[in-house]
């Protein structure tokens, strides 16, 4: 049975443990096992918690034969800083990679509203207040996230609008991930 | 001669090519090549231009040796996501790694600042206006970012207090992750 890491923020949600076991058992309704990272059990006091807890999610991602990551913006204008560090990760690994966002709208939709984004006209392209070049390539993120889902897995990101109220906990295109992922392995077999 | 890639959102200036010269000078003078995601020559009017530029990074990525990463916060609380995936993608193909901030502040500082986080006395954690958990481990981001590169390289991330108008320009942070690349390499050699 190939397993899958779970990468999202989701392990920062009060209810990560439930949203986990969700995962896991919708996983195995598609013929996976999944393996989330708060199954790790470490004691986040502990002094130098931070570096176990890296250590343990890196071997979890070691053990994995594909990735599925929620790469709903956070914090900003882009994914979770540690999911999309994994992300990395998986694709170093040569692991296959799956990801889906619960907004639909483009990096840049979302740029132009958190920090204003303006058109310049003499090099024809659009910056943030900063005046640095924001990406409009009808992307969900930065294009090092969406190709590399598209080079190394077998689709774009999975855009779906979830309700605002639910938006880290909707597993509508989490669930699509796996569809893909079980026909890729039916696929191969 | 050992080659260096230079991540980093510097790509996203308007003075990126001679930010990617200044950079590729400095590695010179310590005995490193440096290779700047700007040296890939592709028009990014182009058709598939987001694709070709990926997989041109990638490329440049594994031809390197080790990374410099610019992890100073870019477009909210945690690190240009572009940069952080080529991070990932580092350690993942077992590349050492350097990374440098050009803030000093920790990572749940600028989460108070930038959304607002509150303790939580039940389970004593610090959460955000979703509920989430923000990391409180004296970290300048995410723990996988900060750990990546104490379990993958030799060093922390470099803070330094760059002005706030030299925020992606000043390039002292990046000068100490050179000499701590120099000093490994005189080290082994």
């Amino acid at each position: 049975m190939q397993k899958i890491y779970l990468a999202g923020p989701d392990v920062f949600l009060p209810d990560a443990v439930e949203i986990g076991r969700r995962k896991k058992e919708l996983c195995a309704r598609y013929g996976f096992e999944g393996l989330f990272p708060f199954d790790n059990e470490i004691d986040a006091k502990a002094a130098g918690a931070d570096k176990l807890i890296y250590q343990a999610n890196e071997a979890m991602i070691r053990r994995a034969d594909l990735g599925i990551c929620n790469l709903t913006p956070f914090r900003g204008a882009s994914a979770d800083a540690g999911t999309v560090f994994e992300l990395g990760l998986l694709v170093g690994l040569g692991k296959r990679v799956y990801g889906y966002t619960n907004v639909t709208e483009d990096y840049i939709a979302r740029c132009q509203k958190l920090g204003g984004a303006s058109f310049d006209p003499a090099r024809q392209v659009w910056r943030d207040a900063n005046a640095m070049t924001v990406e409009n390539f009808g992307n969900a993120d930065n294009l090092m996230i969406d190709s590399a889902l598209i080079v190394h897995g077998i689709h774009r990101i999975v855009r779906h609008a979830a309700a605002p109220e639910r938006l880290f906990q909707d597993l509508t295109g989490f669930e699509i991930c796996l569809r893909l992922a079980a026909e890729a392995v039916a696929k191969s077999a």
